[in-house]
C-alpha cells in the first residue's frame, strides 16, 4: 500500500536542507483553507456525510493529471493510531487531525511536499512543504493543487468574503504561510524574545515545532501570518518572506557577534554536543534536539563539517516518539525510546 | 639539571597502573616522620640551623648504593614557584612545603617512587608512592632508606616514645600509611558517607586527594592511619591494609549492583564522559576530574577499553593548574588553562 511506503521513506522534499537561506530557515509551508459549498463544516457533519465529502475529494484527486505526482489516499481510520503521529511528525498532518480520525482523510504526494487534509476544521487544507524560504514555489504548488481541486469541486466562495472557513480567522485568502526557522544565535544572546516580540505588530504570529500550542523545541520557531481577509496572496508572501529575511538577518548577525566575542565558548558548546550526540546511550527527545539544535549551529558556522543539513534534517524527525516505535515496530516505554533514539543518533552521526 | 628530569617525566612509577585492587585502589603511601638529634624542629631552625640540617641530609642522601637508586637533591628556594606546585602535583612534596620555600629542600629518586622532604615540619618526611595496595613494599622501601639514612644521621628516638617528632601526632612509629582509592559506585548509590564514616573508630582518617585539607574530586578519596603511638607499624600497615580491602569490597558490590539495576545508566554516564573528554574544547580541573572519574568507572567495568589505566592516572596529574603552566611554558588564564586542558585530554584519548 502506498501510504505505508511514505511512512517508510524518512526523507521527505523538505529535508533536502537546500533553498533560500538554508542555514537559518529550514523549511516553509503554505496551506490552503477550502471548503465545499454543498456540506455543512466539518464539525457539524454527520458520519455519512463526513464520507460523502471524502469520496468527493478522493474523486478530484485522482483525476490529478501525472505531472502534478502521484497521490497516495487514505481514510484515517484505516490508519493505526502510531502510524497517524508519524504523519504528525513529518508535519504532514496536524495533530488534531491525527487524533480524531473519524470522518477524516488525507491525500498526500510521494515526495510529501504536498499533502491534503479532509475534513479537518476545514473540508480541505492543502499544504504545500518545501525547504528553505521558498513561499512563492510552496504557494505557485499548493495554488496548482487547489485550481485541479477547484476544477471538479464546488469550493465555497463569497464575492466578499473570498473563501469561506470554518474559524473566521481562517476566512478571506485561507491562506496561512509559514516558515520555520533556526534561531540557537538569537536565543544565546537572548536577543529571541526582542526581535520575535515584534513579529505580532507586523501580523505575524510565532509557534513551536508542531505549529498552534506546541512547545518550542531545539531552537526552532514557526513564524506564519496571523491575517487572512482583507489582503492579497501576494502581501500576505511577500510580507512572510520580507520579516523572514529580517530574522535571518538578526540570527546570522548574532553568530557572528557570537564566534567574536565567545568563539571558544561557542566553538566548545558544538563540540560538547558532538560528543554527546555521538556516544550517550539514553537520550531524551527534548535533550536531543537542544543537542542538534548546537550541532546545527556548529555545522553552519563551519566548526564541524559532519553531519550534512539533510541528516540534522531528518533526525529532528525520525528521534521523534511515533517514529522510534514504528521503525523498531513495537510500543516503547521511556527508557526503550531514550536507548533507542541514542543508537539512530549515533549511527547517523559516525 | 636532575630536577629538571623529574620535573618533565610525567610518568611516575605509581600511575603504572598495576598492582593489588588496581581498579579501586590507585596508589598507596607510606611516610616516615624523622628528626634528627642535634637540632631543634624545624619551626624553631634559624636559618643556618636549617642550612646546616639540609646539607647534613644532602651529604647522607649522596651515600646511598647505586642500587637504592639515584636521587635528585634541590633546595626549594633552587625551584621556582610554578615547579614546586608541580611537584605538589605528582604528590612529591606536600602543599605546605611548596609554599614555603625557605630553608627547605627535596630529594627525589628518579622513578618517582620516594621523595624526602628536608625541614617540612619535621626534618625528614620520608615518602615512598606504589601503584595499587602494595603497602608492605612501600614500606620496605621507605625503612630501606631510613635505615641508610639512620646509617649516618643521629636521629631523635625516645626509648619509651619512639621516634619524636615536631608533632605529637606523628610520635611513635612516626609511621602515615595510606591508600587513595577511586570509589564513584558508592558515591553513585550514596554509600560513600555511611562507608567510610565508619573509618575513624577503626583509627583511620579520610581525605582528598592532595591529603590533609583538600577537597575530594573525581571521587578519589585517601585514606591513612591516625595514630602512630603505641601500635607497630605492622599492625598499622595490618589494619589499613585490611580496611582498605573492605572498601574495595564495598566498592565492587556497589558497581555490580549498578550495572545490575541501572546498567544502562551507567553506560549513558560513561560514554557521555568519553563523548564529552574527547569533544570538549574549555573543561575545567574540576569537570575533568569529574569526567575521568566516570571513564574510569566505564574502563574498569569493561564498558570501555580507552584508555587504559596507565592513562588516565596520568591524566589526573597532567591536567592540573601547574603542569599545564609548566608544559606550556607560561603563565595561564583559568580559560587558557581550561582550553589547554581540554587539548591536552582529547590528545591523549583520541
Amino acid at each position: 500500500m502506498g501510504m505505508e511506503n511514505i511512512l517508510r521513506t524518512t526523507a521527505s522534499r523538505w529535508m533536502e536542507g537546500k533553498g533560500n537561506f538554508a542555514d537559518v530557515v529550514i523549511s516553509c509551508r503554505i496551506r490552503l483553507a477550502r471548503n465545499l459549498e454543498q456540506h455543512p463544516f466539518p464539525n457539524a457533519l454527520s458520519e455519512i456525510q463526513a464520507k460523502q465529502v471524502i469520496d468527493e475529494v478522493q474523486t478530484a484527486v485522482c483525476k490529478a493529471p501525472k505531472e502534478m505526482g502521484i497521490f497516495q489516499f487514505a481514510a484515517l481510520e484505516d490508519v493505526s493510531p502510531l502510524e497517524r503521529f508519524v504523519l504528525v511528525e513529518k508535519h504532514l498532518i496536524s495533530p488534531q487531525h491525527a487524533e480524531n480520525p473519524v470522518g477524516r482523510a488525507v491525500a498526500i504526494k510521494e515526495d510529501q511536499s504536498v499533502s491534503i487534509m479532509v475534513n479537518e476544521e476545514d473540508h480541505l487544507r492543502i499544504q504545500c512543504l518545501l525547504p528553505g524560504l521558498n513561499l512563492e514555489n510552496a504557494w505557485n504548488e499548493a495554488s496548482q493543487i487547489d485550481d485541479m481541486l477547484e476544477g471538479s469541486l464546488d469550493i465555497a466562495y463569497g464575492e466578499k468574503s473570498g473563501y469561506l472557513t470554518a474559524c473566521p480567522t481562517n476566512v478571506g485568502t485561507g491562506l496561512r504561510a509559514s516558515a520555520m526557522v533556526h534561531l540557537p544565535a538569537l536565543v544565546l544572546t537572548n536577543q529571541v524574545s526582542r526581535v520575535l516580540g515584534l513579529l505580532p505588530q507586523l501580523g505575524l504570529a510565532v509557534r513551536g515545532l508542531y505549529g498552534e500550542g506546541s512547545e518550542v523545541m531545539g531552537n526552532l520557531f514557526q513564524v506564519s501570518n496571523q491575517v487572512t481577509l482583507g489582503k492579497t496572496e501576494e502581501d500576505i508572501l511577500a510580507n512572510l518572506s520580507a520579516v523572514t529575511r529580517q530574522i535571518v538577518d538578526k540570527e546570522k548577525e548574532a553568530r557572528q557577534v557570537l564566534l567574536q566575542d565567545a568563539g571558544e565558548q561557542v566553538e566548545d558548546r558544538v563540540w560538547r554536543a558532538y560528543g554527546l550526540l555521538s556516544n550517550a546511550r539514553l537520550i531524551s527527545g527534548q535533550e536531543a534536539l537542544a543537542l542538534l539544535s548546537d550541532l546545527r549551529l556548529g555545522m553552519d558556522l563551519g566548526i564541524v563539517s559532519n553531519p550534512v543539513s539533510e541528516v540534522f534534517n531528518e533526525l529532528i524527525v525520525i528521534t521523534s516518539p511515533a517514529h522510534l516505535q514504528f521503525f523498531t515496530g513495537r510500543e516503547m516505554s521511556t527508557t526503550a525510546r531514550d536507548l533507542e533514539r541514542a543508537k539512530l543518533i549515533r549511527s547517523r552521526l559516525i
